[in-house]
């Protein structure tokens, strides 16, 4: 099964891959709106024309309809819905958290999905909430592992096995769960019971959360960000190494007269303007019936998912998410990733690479990019820049941030170290050029900031320039 | 003539007003579509389902041309070109610039420009480039002026008259001459001559000679800003003042293969993925004909224009001009803008109002907003919070920034004086509850900048809360 997910393009911690499904492929980071299989707003098969090409639905609903389960068995879940492509089945995991018992076993609804021919499945995990007791969430998250341990064995051949990481907001729980659900072998990873936190604007520790799953799971596999569909929140999500996304958003939002954009919610009664060229808001009418008000809520869910993709290919996600976070709960997410990102380690490699050539390579455009990223950086107060941080461990707790150097590049922060150019440079022992180009962006990045800096560094590093350097930072030889 | 433009809303600078010409009504902010006599890439009669409420031409294309000469003269420029909205005539400055002569005087154009019908007519002004020396741009200019002073004699009554203002960088000669023509009073005052900063991403230049402009204008008079049609700039030049703009860019970019969005500019080549949900990128497929890439312009133009409108509305235009400042030559120009503003006096008052109705008021949201507001300031160094500037002007050179104070909100820079909710605020001497809540956001404001704050006040300022900000803050009485 490992196969089934190739990835094509990466920046920082997202990418772009192919997923293959019984029927088709689906290319993530990929927005599967929720068809709800008795009322749904937008028809299954009108959800092409916004850019979706697979679909989610709930196997519990069509289970417990005698009408639609039977249907569902004798022709399956694809002419039950009238759509050919991939579609995903949830399992009643989420009315199993809304109502606190469902009436079927895990097996059961694994099997029933299989029948159904779902082309990802889910087992019923225990979708526990956020901040319950340690030991409550252990607990929770026994049974779930047993349960999808127990889905292994009967999701049958063809269906791809959905495995959700759960351990609430334990970070090492989600870790550890991470870790033994890596060893299963699942083809695709939903990251559980995360909507409360959304709910409440908990983006820093959704962010958290995301971290610490994504450091023990396999990163070759598919990511979930399950119950995730407002667009403001996609390109953090993304750049964290979420892969798929499922949207009742643009659902329950148009019935509650709200107007999604990638930068936050309006109220449709407050919009005077409608800030969007979708072919629903290119009409010009601020009035918008529901219907309407769901298909610009996908329009601009799918719109998001380009700019995204395209940032991906362009190497400029991290500047998008930049811009996607002027909402204040989503600053403090990327405040909050930059601080912990340790916790990402180990790190894929990612797209392209730096050859470094000589001393003409010192002045590439991709080092002015990176000095460019750099000035974005939040430092204050005491910093430290070291060139061996395994000589500083101990000291790094007296400063507000360290930083690491590499040459040609200069300083840069833990989060960037397995991104571009920094992951992907191959610099052979560094020469002249490329230390003084080092030592000029660390310069300049200590001017254009208020730190009080100081520079512990090897002896690789002695250089005409450290003398220029004095003036702006406290030099500590190792 | 002075009631053809009502301001309906404000906010920082910006407005969204109405301009009433011979035909019809024109809301601002406007982006009128430059259109071509000769070889239109989008029909005239086309552009209203972008949004387009009315167009500019070049009169003197048509005065050059025969056949064009004729017809407009017998059926009028609105039968010539299809389009029974507002029509704005160019003058062949333009022209004058590019090739160094024309062969019309400004009379006979502007007396064509009437007898042809146009809504808004243009003298023929001396466009001085950025850069002259300060005797050129001050002769240039006052040709300008001549012609502008003869066209109001020729203008007739039904045709408004555009009045541009010169002085090239020289801001003392552009506000100057701003105030010289507002004395003429003509309908519409554009700003000339930006082109070549525009074109060589001198943002904040650009928005200097803005600034000094609109520091010499009317405060009542529609703004144009001539030849700016990159969405990527509406936001800002919005915030500053100016009302209207005029688009080839979404022609002349389409013919260069270029894709406009509303932070920045990608070739078509470059994207793998179309970021935006225009009726064109709708379609999905990322292979555009030049005419697609033309209509994705100028929607996605004109979907910025009601996203500037919204943020009006909303009371956040501000914030949307930092969201569209990531571009690094326009976040240059955010930054002069924040030094510069004292430029900007006398200002308008502004949209709505925050009554004082006691101590609950000082926890209104609208403070809360107000704090958020102030922790996106650039803000590093020596600070000066003054509560009286006429008693600490002259301190202030020894200050790398100066801000002022007003219960119950805290401080503000001079930039934020007139805008809500400072300047709308009804606050009656300020009581215990107010002078503590702007005491605690003072607090936060420093607490949260990596500053060296000095608090001058007076002696109604004198708050228990003192003594806390005493361990932030040197104090000095006033």
């Amino acid at each position: 099964m490992s196969d089934r997910f190739e990835i094509t393009h990466k920046d920082v911690f997202g990418r772009i891959g192919k997923l293959d499904t019984p029927h088709g492929r689906i290319e993530t980071p990929a927005l599967l709106p929720v068809v709800n299989p008795n009322e749904a707003l937008v028809a299954p098969a009108e959800m092409r024309q916004f850019g979706a090409t697979a679909l989610i639905t709930n196997a519990y609903i069509i289970y417990r309809n005698p009408r639609l389960k039977e249907a569902a068995l004798a022709g399956g879940i694809h002419e039950l819905l009238g759509f050919n492509g991939p579609i995903m089945t949830d399992s009643g995991s989420f009315q199993l958290a809304t109502y606190g018992k469902i009436e079927i076993s895990s097996e059961e609804i694994v099997v029933f999905q299989r029948d159904i021919g779902s082309d990802i499945g889910t087992p019923i995990d225990i979708p526990t909430p956020p901040d319950v007791p340690y030991e409550r969430a252990q607990r929770e998250l026994n049974v779930t592992l047993e349960r999808i341990r127990e889905a292994t064995t009967c999701c049958g051949a063809e269906m791809l096995l959905a495995a959700p990481v759960q351990g609430s907001t334990h970070l090492d729980l989600r870790k550890q769960h991470a870790q033994l659900l890596s060893k299963l072998n699942a083809d695709v990873y939903p990251i559980g019971a995360v909507v409360p936190l959304m709910e409440s604007y908990r983006y820093a520790d959704l962010s958290n959360v995301i971290m610490a799953c994504k450091a023990g799971l396999a990163l070759n596999k598919p990511v979930h960000l399950f119950g995730a569909g407002h667009p403001m929140m996609f390109a953090l999500a993304v750049a964290l190494g979420c892969d798929l996304f499922d949207s009742a958003a643009y659902a329950l939002y148009a019935r509650g007269g709200r107007y999604l954009t990638a930068t936050g919610t309006h109220h449709l009664s407050d919009l005077a303007y409608l800030p969007c060229s979708c072919p629903i808001c290119a009409a010009g009418d601020p009035e918008l019936t529901e219907r309407e008000l769901g298909e610009h809520n996908l329009w601009v869910s799918f719109a998001e998912l380009n700019t995204i993709k395209q940032a991906i290919v362009a190497g400029q996600l991290w500047e998008l998410v930049e811009r996607r976070c002027g909402y204040p709960a989503l600053l403090q997410a990327l405040r909050t990733i930059q601080k912990n990102c340790a916790l990402f380690e180990p790190i894929e490699p990612l797209k392209s690479s730096f050859m470094y050539t000589g001393a003409e390579s010192a002045a590439r455009p991709d080092i002015a990019r990176f000095l460019n990223k750099l000035k974005n950086l939040e430092l204050a107060g005491r910093v430290l820049i070291t060139t061996d941080r395994k000589k500083t461990r101990d000291m790094e707790h007296e400063f507000d941030a360290t930083l690491l150097m590499k040459a040609p590049f200069g300083p840069y922060p833990q989060e960037l170290a397995e991104t571009y150019p920094i992951g992907q440079s191959e610099v052979p022992d560094p020469d002249y050029a490329s230390i003084k180009s080092a030592l000029k962006n660390l310069i300049a990045l200590i001017r254009s900031k208020n730190v009080e800096a100081t520079f512990a560094y090897d002896s690789m590093w002695n250089h005409d320039d450290l003398n220029e350097l004095s003036s702006y930072a406290t030099l500590l030889p190792l």
